[in-house]
């Protein structure tokens, strides 16, 4: 029999304020659980949660928006500051239709609002960013759990995306350190000889989706953890998901 | 503690051919492995292998191209029987550029080739197709389950897609029977009042994911279940992933 994976919950987090320890917060939430860590275990953390420990929560009432934000916000019945700050977030936006605005961010992630979002900011009349640097983030978190503990894991940062073509979103790793971003079976052969078509699947979006499963966006886990999956360590970020301009044929 | 999830390979299923009975493999396989079937569970199954036990694998032998496919055949750098089975396949061509096709299946799909595959089709210079109907499959092998073992599981047939934006690929829905397919955040509210973005987590596809990082291309485990999950129970199938083309900003 082939090994059985658990996918397990991170329950009881605080809320997350600037500067918080993340990883304290998590050892503590694992052990209040009865979890721990244990080598090779895979982490999953809702951006959110990154984001608000590196201070990347702005009040709307301190931004001014420029007149694209005004026009952009007007054309979409969207709110003009946070329209601006989407544009701050942008390299640019790849379509503006139907009140919908889908951004390429400065990492490259192409995602609605250039993943700028005012839901469980944990204040009124705010919003949440993503992390400056989500590949750097998850390398922090992995280090720091090391550090304190002894025990190495990968750490995924996820967030909630739209697709093209499918209704419906999922989550995906926009963070990611300590695991190979894809199993590769380009130039295997299937037991015919045939050899497969170009197959690299991104475990680090795989990972992210089975841990949505159990984290709940209104009931504060915003983590949990993969446990028995076998993987290739890695340094190569999320950033590897990012499939450049000349080669996307959507954008 | 909240409920942890076991994602749990089916292993040791046999090469299937047209007219196999697969609920019949599957519960000699589950019997053979010790995990059985409870109440609940979600069953994961591979495209691949609910095709062959339909009788949808093509000898190319038999495949006579039309003008267009072999016009396709030869700018891509394709097999021209291939092109006339994806021609035929699909409601139309989304993309074709770069040696890739992307298209729109008969059921709404968008992916490359319409999910016509030559890798792992069981025989040499053979492809296999989709199901006509994967959502209906999906529903007769949830019955099948039922009647045979009066345990109520919910079914999954996967197919690894890749998408736009992001390089990589990873398995989704494209039939479902007994869950679901979304859990829905529409209207509700976080902490500070704030209504949630629209969001509608694709628990199909979810699903799918998690079960890929058990199942492996080359080692005959192409099915899988998630044991643990809660999930409303319902006979909406994957047709409700497909984005109406009006929907649609990508096509």
């Amino acid at each position: 029999m082939a090994i059985t994976l658990a996918v397990i919950p991170i329950s009881g987090l605080p809320e997350v304020r600037a500067g918080d320890d993340l990883a304290a917060l998590l050892l503590a939430a694992l052990e209040r659980d009865g979890v721990g860590l244990v080598d090779g275990d895979v982490l999953a953390i809702a951006q959110k949660i990154v984001s608000k420990a590196e201070g990347r929560v702005i009040p709307l009432a301190t931004v001014r928006p420029r007149a694209e934000a005004e026009s952009l916000a007007h054309t979409h019945g969207k709110d003009p500051r946070v329209m601006e700050l989407v544009l701050q977030e942008s390299k640019r936006i790849v379509r503006a239709e139907r009140g919908v605005i889908i951004a390429e961010t400065r990492h490259g992630f192409v995602c609605a609002n250039a993943g700028v979002d005012r839901s469980n900011a944990g204040a009124p009349d705010a919003v949440v960013l993503l992390p400056l640097d989500p590949d750097a983030s998850a390398a922090g978190l992995r280090d720091e759990l090391a550090r304190r503990t002894g025990v190495h894991v990968a750490v995924v940062v996820t967030d909630t995306f739209g697709r093209a073509w499918r209704e419906g979103q999922t989550n995906v790793a926009i963070g990611m350190s300590g695991l190979e971003p894809f199993v590769r079976y380009v130039g295997q052969f299937d037991p015919d000889g045939y050899e497969l078509r170009v197959t690299e699947i991104a475990l680090g979006d795989e990972i992210a989706a089975a841990t949505e499963l159990v984290m709940g966006k209104l009931l504060r886990r915003p983590a949990a953890i993969v446990r028995g999956l076998r993987y290739p360590i890695a340094d190569d970020g999320a950033r590897s998901y990012v499939r450049s301009p000349e080669r996307d044929l959507f954008r």
